[in-house]
């Protein structure tokens, strides 16, 4: 069975939003909300994720990071409802 | 099997952002992040939220919303990290 890791995520500090956005992308996620990341996850890779979130929010405060690990067939029956939205755009207000 | 909806949504405009949350709350989702809901539903509720989301969202534009319908037992298996972080103080902000 193949598996999709989506994680979503409300983080106050700019620094630190833009930290656990980075590790996501770098563990082989990829955005697909402002605040919301999704991918193909082995079994094992959920501990080495949730692991490496941890490092990342240690001290910190004022944050919210929620893990889902849903079945790949869960993943495609999701219903995206969506017009004239870029996420480029988004991402590039981060680094303001 | 009981099911749960998630729903996760990026909504440039602030009153569109508004109607999206008071309808998501009206069909009885939970509030879980600034913009995420989340809550108990039976199969047949999964095609009146996204008929009621369409409705409201005709005729805007700068809008992603995701609907994922996943079981209880995959949502109770949920990592949830969290320090210091109100929604209260969140939902406020919608209104100023």
């Amino acid at each position: 069975m193949e598996y999709v890791a989506l994680i979503i995520y409300d983080i106050r500090d700019n620094k630190l939003r833009l930290e656990v956005s980075r590790f996501l992308k770098r563990v082989g996620l990829t955005r697909i909300q402002k605040s919301a990341f999704a991918g193909s996850v082995r079994p094992s890779d959920k501990a080495n994720i949730e692991a490496g979130l941890r490092k990342i929010i240690r001290g910190w405060s004022n944050y919210n990071i929620q893990i889902y690990i849903i079945s790949s067939s869960v993943y495609s029956q999701r219903v995206v409802l969506s017009e004239g939205y870029s996420l480029e755009e988004e991402e590039e207000e981060f680094l303001i």
